[in-house]
């Protein structure tokens, strides 16, 4: 089967057609802009923007929005991520958690898909860890240097790229799949 | 004149009938629900509001949006402010600024207006101040009582309200009234 991936990203591309390999999907890039509604929920965020794409394509769309849930933090940044990330960075993330006892936090994958003109639908992958003493590695985005995952003790970017992959719940993909063999 | 007020904020629209008081201006508030889009800059998200706002109710409306910028975090929360709030609170933003020798920041108040099928037209006001040390004042909400506005050396949470109004520039609100007398 084809899926339209509406996003700008070929890391995202790349990282669907590893996912998918072994299942008969062909994904297929669309390279458009779409807004994306101000919420801390990825999958608000997701739904908004493929039921936009699709729409405005009239063709059945999948879109993604990713971000992280710090647990101790009321679930901030969640899917403001990047802008967090843009200015308060790393270091601001272990000010707002020093001496916080509770450093659980998951990264969620929101994964929409919507045909023109219905709602859309939703699959979700969420990868637990904790947010790290310090800054650390150096590989990577600024939230790789201080996410460790768990049942590992070294943070994303103290790792290669290959073992940052391993580590990332694929459910999301695989629960769009199912839904797409029966509708 | 009437000006079509798009906000479920009863706050804002007496805010607006306050200042336009000597004016020949009448609020007319309209409660209706618009997308907000995510993006760090106020104009960004009162724009597309109201041109959203315009273009479903086929007339000319003016939205409000706000938020503070930090010049230390990079202008941070910015327009993100209210889930800033709701999330890290006023104590997050204490420990962010911890040792932040740099702590001016400002409000800012962007006064969208736009009509049916018309690009939207934005006006703004700041008003400067700086972050304090601690959390100080038990009044309003988190932002009041971390922000000292210029001219003063109390938080606004430690202000009367009528103090607090007193501190905002109210710019916007005029150059909105001037573009529309002569347009």
């Amino acid at each position: 089967m084809d899926i339209i991936y509406v996003t700008g990203n070929k890391g995202k591309i790349e990282l669907a057609k590893m996912i998918y390999q072994d299942l008969d999907v062909n994904i297929i890039q669309e390279n458009m802009e779409t807004p994306e509604i101000q919420s801390m929920d990825c999958v608000d965020v997701a739904k908004f923007s493929a039921e936009y794409a699709a729409n405005l394509l009239g063709k059945p769309v999948m879109k993604n929005d990713s971000g992280l849930v710090i647990e101790a933090l009321n679930g901030f940044p969640g899917a403001l991520a990047k802008y967090a990330e843009d200015t308060i960075t790393a270091e601001g993330f272990i000010r707002l958690m020093q001496g916080v006892e509770n450093r659980k936090c998951y990264w969620v994958e929101a994964l929409a898909y919507c045909e023109p003109n219905h709602e859309p639908v939703c699959f979700v992958s969420l990868s637990y860890g904790t947010i790290s003493k310090s800054v650390r590695g150096n590989r990577g985005y600024d939230y790789d240097k201080i996410f460790i995952p768990d049942g590992d003790s070294r943070t994303f970017a103290e790792m290669t790229e290959e073992e940052q992959l391993k580590c990332f719940d694929t459910k999301a993909y695989k629960d769009l799949y199912k839904y797409l063999l029966t509708h």
